[in-house]
């Protein structure tokens, strides 16, 4: 009989020479945690390293990302193909299996989620646990956690939430060792974890973290608790290298050989390096078997509702052709959406009826009634962003789509979930209404400038900004059927004037500007606006016109996608024109692959102001006379 | 002698004439809070309105910002000379004192911070704390949360900091009122924030917020606590509107003429709109002078250190000229500017040794020992952003000059925190390190692609990216000088290989770019490097030479700045050439000003990848032989 020091002690000696190979890697918690590792896997989790997409697995997100080496170990051991003995010795090393902190793949390989930002692990794995009870699937989630990731203020927010719909099928394990990155947590830190998470509704279990007794019963508890859970394991960081347990110094580089051959003699590993004795290996791929009776059965679970094919002709007669902020437009699709398909799950922080993400056909999930497709995300805006990828990542296959919103300027609080969904290709759809100084009297703090281009700019997100209900169809067009990244619908506090303007398909909208207006060959200007600018533009070229100038207005609902056109269709939009403006009440960043020099661009080059939405637009000089004028003086430097 | 209900009122009438008059703004807490502000304006806080500066004041921040009525009619009755009644009239129109959220304005005048993004109040008010601690005063710090700030992750990291450090002269004022935008709490949270509190080692007193002796021994009590205290005041949302009582619709709209008239005679109000009887403002304009012996005394106080005339010469001969990672140069240039001045303080979360933020000059503070110059920020980045702000606002005039740092990727953690420092133009420097895909191993999750760029395009923000010893000096200088907004120095993690390259002059670098090597008048190529990528132009320059090309390196340490420099100087650097690229690790979102549609450009436009440094900027073709090659390539088809 193997003892539990030899099968523990594998992933301890697995990971230091994974560590040690790449010269570089977190040892720390790889030896701290190994022990309460290795008793999950063995007795508790329910998985099958053959189907790393079997549905009704229990998910197990490291937090604390920087445990990858412990992750790669242990999904090794287990017999995960994609963490084969070539791909462990290739840690950390390019286009390997095993980067540096966990990467999700679409091809789920038994990494859940992408992690190492400390605190989004959490994050997403309450967004699982949510997509679990919406699904009534009874499988559990467990996430690891260091200081680190519950020091970061959305652990809190996925601390309260999790409490508030008591997603007791979430497990945090909480790797307890006094240490962060600078030295002692007292550093920094006094804070009372269990005390915490109880004055939000969890139960606490204390446990020593190498006994593995402790360990086993603790985990035994937690899968019975009615409430949330969180284990506190008292661990040693950098448990086996005596010289530097309990020490910061282990927390983030390679121990170097000689702390490994003190550690082997000490803990009896006398294997080579990254070889495990076959005997080790075979218990390890045996621990699954206790699930293999409920993975036959789980085949057979049916009843969960497959996307429908969208009929969105329905959903452009169902909004009206009328003036309107272009959030109420979006609600209006939104109903439309909900009456066609049951898979689209709504949600807000707080700010429901201001975004108008609320509509009648939703139905409030409770803690009691996980069955409605809206979720009240509260105040919590980075929560919602990385709950809302666990959710995308829970079941991707043919689940919930899930869309959240909040205000625009509020993205900011959003940054780093949102940076995920892009980095992991989750089709997250983020409604962000109040768009730019439209907001008007609250200010400058509510008013976005920046923010459009901070979302244009990052890679694989899409940005839509639509002008009119017409073109939020398509928005939310756009971003249901971009399946591999997310989109930002960006939308309008205030009304905009409807225009009657030339007809499109959705083709024109999705090349990412169209010709809105105006001439379609040779014009004295050409316009470029998005979203509420664009019947401003509008109201130029009237007005041009009468001063027998040919005006073309180009709509630009997505730069980004625009600039990837075929050479032809871009010049045929913003080319053959002597002089060319852009207007877009944010600022200028991001449009000079548009503009040359002498082109004119309105927008707002500093933060807003509080006033009427009137006022704050002339205060900028975003009004007819002054964009009128401009183009006029512009025109008489430039020939064509 | 006057009732306390008329005292109050006061307030209650005031915003909602205002909110009326503005038909905007928030009503809700107006009322809720106007029973507690008054009693905190008549018998506790620490404020003379004549001298808003007074730096032995007590400070007062609405955290939750919406409640600018109410604040603004605080300092209007208190007789703060910029909120005069037609001040107060104008309420959120353009260009008053009285916007839609408070504003700081640099000359003080009784609104101690920018609020309105839930959170950032208490995270600044924990800043004001700990600069008060440092300065030995002995003044409170008041700041008003509603569920709102409360429930944003940035709360937590606040509660938790000002625990650990035992900030026992703040408190907050929970308006505890059981209503956020979208209904009840109960929508959302169940947590129990008294318990919250206390697990960070805060007091905690429960008291009625509309019963005025319960108000004030709860007040009075909190200020004898030895501990960070939070109040928590039951109160009922619209007090005094009898149909939006205790109601989300009163939150944040103008409640109608018919409900004021109703309310004016429920409370036995009969004063004309913004008419206060004299009695009543004779009174509210008599509470300060129970500090007037308070306000006598302090002109006597001393011994705080004025700032230094810095000595660059010294700072520059301090700094190694050699090979290193500009993180190292920056430690240096730290240590030396240490030795200069007392009034520099540093910190960062939790990346001491990784940011290269502490020197051997520094001494941490601690909950027992303020006067140190280091703050252990723990694993909160959005806290230390609001509060370094908090620290700045504490007393512009001639305190500490704080510094944070952290990895560049987790700037977006700290984002709206540092919008806010931007907006305020509080001088925060921001030491952002491991800035590229030069991270290596850590991968894609470490690696900054986008946020170089999201710096830069923020108003008012300074970024600079150093390539050298040299240039961190130069931007430190520039950071230390630029005293109207924040400065983001970006660093290295990896070894920069030194170039004895011309002498430069901070004239030159401050221009925001400066011929680094090569031709000064008509060149084949020019190429525009920032960071690590400009020794890495050197290089290709060097090799393109050998081809008897004549090259100009640019090294562009702040792309705003150089765009802002005169016509012809910008054409020095980067016109007369044949071909133009730019090398940066990073997106290319925003060098479109400087690049043409024939130019090249050489970075990152998707997320990285984990691998060795060398190995990731190869992947990328950010090496000598591709860049060369691409640039000879393009020189095929230019002309002259």
């Amino acid at each position: 009989m193997l003892s539990d020091k030899k099968l523990s002690n594998a992933l301890r000696f697995l990971s230091l020479d994974m560590i040690e190979a790449a010269k570089s890697g977190h040892p720390g918690i790889a030896l701290g945690m190994a022990d309460v590792l290795y008793i999950l896997f063995k007795n508790h989790l329910v998985f099958n390293p053959s189907d790393p997409s079997w549905r009704l697995r229990d998910r197990l997100i490291f937090s604390a990302g920087h445990g990858s080496a412990l992750l790669y170990s242990c999904l090794y051991l287990s017999g995960y193909k994609d963490f084969n003995i070539d791909q462990i010795k290739r840690f950390r090393s390019l286009h390997s299996n095993t980067p540096g902190h966990p990467e999700f793949s679409r091809c789920n390989n038994g990494v859940e989620a992408t992690t190492g930002p400390l605190g989004q692990g959490i994050g997403m794995a309450v967004g699982m646990a949510m997509a679990s009870k919406i699904s009534g699937d009874t499988n559990k989630i467990f996430v690891i956690c260091g200081d680190g990731c519950l020091a970061e203020g959305i652990s809190q927010e996925a601390i309260s939430f999790a409490g508030h719909y008591n997603l007791n099928n979430l497990v945090v394990i909480f790797d307890d060792n006094n240490i962060t990155i600078d030295g002692s947590t007292s550093l920094s830190s006094s804070c009372d974890h269990a005390t915490r998470f109880g004055a939000s509704g969890w139960d606490v279990i204390l446990s020593d973290g190498h006994n593995y007794d402790e360990i086993d019963s603790a985990i035994t508890q937690s899968k019975g608790s009615k409430k949330p859970v969180m284990i506190a394991f008292k661990t040693i960081i950098g448990f086996g290298i005596a010289s530097l347990e309990g020490s910061c110094k282990i927390h983030g580089a390679a121990v170097g050989p000689e702390n490994i051959s003190i550690a082997r003699r000490r803990l009896m590993w006398d294997s080579e390096p990254f070889d495990i004795p076959d005997d080790i290996l075979l218990a390890w791929r045996s621990f699954w078997l206790r699930n293999e009776k409920l993975y036959d059965a789980s085949y057979n679970f049916t009843g969960r509702q497959q996307d429908v094919e969208l009929n969105w002709d329905a959903v452009l007669k169902s909004v009206q052709m009328h003036s309107c902020a272009t959030r109420v437009s979006s609600a209006e699709v939104i109903e439309s959406l909900l009456m066609q398909s049951a898979n689209i799950l709504g949600g807000s922080a707080d700010l429901s009826s201001s975004n108008n993400t609320r509509v009648s056909m939703h139905q409030d999930i409770t803690r009691d009634h996980f069955d409605g497709n809206y979720i009240h995300y509260g105040i919590r805006e980075h929560l919602m962003a990385a709950a809302c990828n666990g959710i995308l990542l829970y079941d991707g296959s043919a689940f919930k789509r899930p869309y959240c919103g909040t205000f625009l300027v509020f993205s900011d609080y959003m940054r780093p979930a949102i940076r995920l969904s892009a980095l992991m290709g989750l089709p997250v759809i983020y409604i962000f209404t109040h768009d730019s100084i439209g907001v008007g009297e609250d200010g400058p703090t509510h008013q976005p400038v920046e923010q459009i281009a901070s979302l244009r700019m990052m890679p694989n997100m899409l940005t839509i900004r639509p002008c009119s209900p017409l073109e939020v169809v398509c928005a939310w067009r756009a971003a249901i059927e971009n399946t591999t990244g997310p989109t930002s619908i960006i939308l309008s506090r205030q009304k905009i004037e409807y225009v009657n303007h030339l007809p499109i398909s959705y083709e024109d909208f999705i090349r990412g500007a169209y010709k809105f207006y105006g001439a379609s060959d040779a014009a004295d200007v050409v316009i470029c606006a998005t979203g509420s600018e664009v019947h401003l533009a509008y109201l130029v070229a009237i007005k041009l016109e009468k001063q027998s100038l040919t005006v073309r207005v180009v709509s630009v609902p997505s730069v980004e996608r625009f600039l990837l056109q075929p050479r032809d269709y871009v010049d045929s939009m913003i080319g053959n024109c002597r002089t060319k403006c852009v207007i877009e009440a944010g600022i200028r960043f991001g449009w000079d692959r548009i503009l040359k020099d002498q082109d004119l661009f309105f927008g707002v080059d500093d933060f807003g102001i509080s006033g009427k939405c009137e006022d704050v637009f002339n205060a900028f000089g975003l009004n007819l006379d002054n964009i009128t004028q401009s183009i006029i003086n512009s025109l008489k430097f430039t020939s064509f």
